[in-house]
Formats: structure tokens, sequence, C-alpha cells
């Protein structure tokens, strides 16, 4: 290490998007949000930025952010709006159109916007960035562990309806990432522990060293240590985008993203929207979804084990009694992923590989529901 | 023609849209809708579709639609909203999603969505299927000649803000369309002449002798002679479908498709939306273009008289006193074509050719109000 060079750069990785014409850079390190305005001013002919960000994430970096820009020489301004995934909706994104439309000057093809946040702030300001003026580029710097892991790759963006969650939505990819870890030490505690889910599902259906890396490093991890998270998100960056680069539409293989996350969704709605974080709901449907696997002959017991005894390391639940299997099969059916009423499940076939099953009766729900409510 | 044939297909037409893996088929001609079904069940894998309509078209062809699909083995279902420009609203597609995901059984994207009406339906369903479970597929049943002509190639859908309009939408292709010539019978007269000004458009940018046709034809169009209008309508789709195939997204020359519209959409939203009617801006703007181009010596003062003599012979606008032209400037600032603040027009090189301008001052424009107020 130079010892000119700021400490805070010393962990600094940047993982590479490859796709094709809508390639981009996933920056992570400590301390990156400072330097948000030379990542707009290298974008090619931006000339306005308006930073959309939630009513929690705006006291704590907006401002900051907008001033990195407004030095960097681009006019920005802030557009918040109230945190929280009820507010992931048509009527929210409407209001954030109706301050983007007011902006002066007015907003064009050059001006870019920049979601500060996390998955909520990133799904709904990349779907203001796909649908105003039929597409405007954006940036995003995701302030979540889920989002660092999670929505800062694949251009997924959507809003909720009271039918399911991102029932509405585009692939709108951004035009770069800036990880800043340090944004990390002002998560709540259980929206970190959220993400790890995220990045436990990332090793079981990819690479079973990263769930090494995991349980070696799970008190780095709890205490936010910056070298930790930026080596941490940075490999789950790569899994991500390795997945999304191979099926940017997901036609296929990028459906293996979505393991732990059909039942787990399903969950999720039973629960209420907030009554379990998306984290909790993830390591419920990947413990059933790994059960049904072992079942199944696809997965050996003791590796679902291990599994299960790394999500109750992480803090994340195993077990939840009192589901209601019926309600449950009846809410994966309503899932936007079923195709002509056959509920698809992404299984593990080994740690680190999975596949998709479309051939699991409600039966397998059943007993797996039971499953979850015994210890 | 074989006798044994029926006699509404005898006029047939079907224009290729060429987009690589989005390519599609347009069909022209009199009496296609009973065989709407048939084209769905040609599509691969639907199980069920939503015909998405307005309160106008309903009534008269809603459950013809319907019936022609069901009738071919595929449910479907009727969702309506309130007709007109004033509806084509987020809060309108608000509501049309709420119908969509209240369907039993639940859409899934082996659903279709049905367009069918006029511009405002096309816009607003497209957009529905764009965005549903992050873009379902949509075949596109347009009733006017706007929409036959413009709207049925390109896959842009939208909806107005009350900032400008189309300010909020997609680059959505249909998986088909299919043009019935005699719902045009149904069409207001003031509708089906403001549709004659999109295709006077397609003659200036692309193709004089199209304008020679609609010259020789003016009375079989306006009669609506289904002959006639097959061939007209199909013309002008193949107009179309070799500017979009050129330039999908319009990152160049599709722009050319914009010419009359830049100072158009300003007159339009200036008169306020439904005062004027689309066409009828587009026939002022196409005027205030050409008047542009001859002072720049790009068009020959003969050639804006003949177009300005064919606009008139359709009953369409060539003056329109008391426009302010500092509002004018002001409203094309906010136009989402604009570029740092530079109005681009497209302005005629001739009768057939077109090319892209951001160097006309307020002051050129100026000029061109205080012409279109003069006899």
């Amino acid at each position: 290490m130079n010892p000119t060079e700021p400490m805070q750069y010393q962990y600094q990785k940047t993982v590479a998007v490859d796709l094709g014409p809508r390639s981009y850079d996933v920056h992570v390190g400590p301390g990156l949000l400072p330097t948000l305005g030379q990542a707009i001013v290298a974008m090619d002919g931006v000339t306005s930025a308006a930073v959309v960000t939630d009513s929690n994430v705006g006291p704590l970096y907006g401002q900051g952010a907008v001033d990195a820009v407004t030095a960097a020489g681009i006019p920005a301004t802030l557009i918040d709006f109230p945190a929280g995934e009820a507010n992931k909706t048509l009527a929210t994104l409407s209001r954030v159109m109706d301050a983007l439309f007011a902006l002066t000057p007015a907003v064009d093809r050059s001006t870019v916007v920049v979601a500060l946040g996390g998955g909520v702030a990133g799904d709904l300001a990349g779907l203001v960035a796909a649908l105003a003026l039929r597409g405007m580029r954006f940036y995003q710097c995701p302030t979540s562990l889920l989002a660092d892991v999670d929505a800062s790759v694949g251009g997924k963006t959507a809003v909720d309806h009271q039918a399911g969650k991102n029932l509405i939505g585009a692939f709108h990819q951004p035009a770069g990432v800036m990880i800043d870890v340090e944004t990390l030490k002002t998560l709540p505690r259980c929206e970190l522990i959220g993400g790890l889910a995220e990045c436990v599902k990332h090793g079981v259906i990819r690479d079973a060293s990263l769930l090494d890396y995991i349980e070696a490093n799970a008190a780095g991890i709890i205490e936010c240590r910056p070298d930790v998270m930026t080596e941490l998100i940075a490999r789950n960056v790569a899994i991500k985008a390795a997945v999304v680069a191979a099926d940017e539409r997901e036609a296929g293989e990028r459906a293996h993203l979505n393991f732990g996350h059909t039942i787990g969704h399903a969950i999720e709605v039973l629960a209420g929207y907030g009554e379990l974080s998306h984290g909790q709901a993830v390591s419920l449907g990947m413990v059933a979804a790994n059960h049904i696997a072992v079942a199944r002959g696809l997965l050996d017991s003791p590796d679902a084990e291990q599994i299960e005894h790394l999500l109750g390391k992480l803090e994340l639940p195993t077990r939840r009694p009192g589901l209601d299997a019926d309600e449950i099969w009846r809410i994966m059916q309503h899932d936007k992923k079923t195709l002509g009423g056959r509920v698809r499940f992404v299984l593990p076939t080994g740690l680190g590989s999975a596949a998709i099953f479309d051939d699991c009766p409600p039966e397998a729900i059943a007993e797996v529901i039971y499953y979850l409510g015994n210890a």
C-alpha cells in the first residue's frame, strides 16, 4: 500500500458486470460516497442529477451525495419519499415523477437519476428512471447490505401491488454502482442480518467457499469491519454478476437467484409486509427448499444442516410455527414466476449448485410447512 | 381472387416489422377482428387473455374481441377504462393494474394483454403489459387511423404527465398487430382526419409517392373505402416499420418521425389536451417546420405549398392565430426530446426526405408563429 494513498481506498474493489452494451462497474469500498461527483462526471454528457432517496437515508447521506455531485460541477437536487416497503407503490412513484418533472431546468435525457438508499429506494428510483422520458440513465448508491449484494446487480426495478411484491416493474440497467461500506454502520442490525440471507443464498447456489468465508468471518461481518464487508460484498456482487450476465432477462439460470424466494415470498406476504423482513423470509424459504431437496435426494442431509446452522449463527430464523400450508400454496400460485399455474422451485443440488423444478405438489409444501413449525 | 374465399379477406395485407428477436407482423384488412382468436392461439403458450379497451371502443368491439378469443379456446376477460387523453395517466394505469391482478385464475407470463382501441388504449395497455410482471406479451388491435399508422409500429408505450405528453413510458414491442379497417367506419370523422396528418408526415419524410396516393384517393379515404384504407395503412405501416427497424430505440433516424411534432406538441399543450386533436396539432407543426425549412433553403417553396394544399384538402388546419411564441418556446424546452436544453427539429430536405437540426433559435419560432397566425 502506498502510504500517501488515503486510508479509505485501501480496500476498494471493482466488479465488472458484463452485459454487452449495458455493461457497468460496481465499486465497493469504505468512504466512496464523497467521490460520487467524479463518478457522475465520468458518465458521458450528464448535465444535471436528481438524487432520489427515502426519509431514512435522506437525512443521513442525502445532502452529502448532493454536495459531492454539485462540487464536481453538476447541479443536483434531492427528491425524497417516505421510507418503507409499504411506500414502494405506484402512488409513491407518481409523486416522485411529479417532483422530477417539476425540476428547473427541466429534466431531459442528459439528466441522471441517482438512487440512494436500500432496496426500496433502488427499486423505486430505478423504475422512475426506466419510465421517465421512456428511459433516463441512473446511477445506484445502495446503502443496505441487501441492496449491495442483490439489487445493485441485474437491473430489476419494481414497485409492489397489493396482489404481490414487485409485480409492476421493468428491467433497466444502471450506468454504474457505488457501494460505500461505511453506510452499513448506520444500518439497523436486523437489516444487516437480513442482507446476510442473500449472501448465504449466493453461496448455496454457486460457491460453497463463500459459505466458509461467512462462517469464518461471522464476527467481523456482524461488526461491519470495512475490510470484511468489502470482501464479502465484492464476492457476492461477482456471483450475481456472473448469473445475470449469463441470463439478463431471466429466461433461464437467473431464476436460480430465486432460491429460497418462492416459499419465502409467500411467507412474507402471509405475515404482512414489514412483519417479517425479506431476509428472514428468505432464510425460512431456503430452509424449506433444502428440506424438499433432501427429501428428493438432491442434497445431503449434513449439507442442509450446515446451511441451517450458518443461518442460525447469523441470527436468521430457521423455524416458523403457525403457517397455514393452504394459504402458502394459494399465494405461491399468484407469484409472477409461475407459468400456466405451475409453481417453479429452485432446489440446491449440492453445496454451490442448484436447478429448477416445477413438479412440487401441494403435499410437499404441506410437509415442509409442518417441518418449519417444529424444532 | 378465389371466389370461395370470404370477401373480407380480399384486400388483406401483411407487413413484417423486422426487429430481430422482437420481430412481428402487422395484418391489415377488412373483417379481421373475428379472427383474433386464431392470432392469439398462434402465439406460443398463451393460456389466457386480458382485453384492455376504453369506454368508447368497449361497447362497439369489446365483446366481439373477447368472444373471438374465447371461441378459440383461450379464456378472455374485458378490462375497460374511461376513454380520452385526459385519462391516459398513471392513475388510470394503476386501476387497470388492479383489475388485471384481480383476475382469476391469476395472470402469469402465459397471459397475453390485448390492446383494443385507439392510441390511448394502445399506449396505456402497452405500458400495462410492459410493467406487469416486468413484461407480459401483448397483442395490438388498433381501431383508429392514428393508432393504425403510428402506434401500431414501434413499441412506444406511455401515459401523460401534467408536465407533458408521453413523459412516462417504455419501449415494449407487441407480439403482433391486427388492423381491421372495418373499425374505421365507427371512427368520428375528426379522428379519421387527425390520422391523415401522420400519413402526410410519412410521405414528407420518406415517400413522395405516398403524398400522390393520398392526393389521388382523398375521396375514397374520407369515405373509408376498405380497399383504399387497406392500401393506405399498409403503405404507412411499411414506412414506419422501415424507420423503426433501422433505429429501434430512437437514437438516430427514428427521430425523423417527430417531423411536425416539436412545435405541434407545444401547440397541443398550449391549447390544452383535447382542445385541438393530435393530428390537427401535427398538421400545424408540419406547416411550421416546412416554413422554417423553406427559409433555410432546405425545401422548395412549391413543395411546401403542395403539402399545405394537401393538408387543407384533408380538412386539416394550416393556420392558427393567437399563439404566444414565448409560451411555445417554453413548452418546447420541456419536450423529452430536448438534450441539454437544445430543441431538436426535424425539417424536410425535399419531398420524401428529412434531417435533424438543433440550431433553431427562438427568433425562428417567433417568426413561424407569426406565419401561422396569418392567412
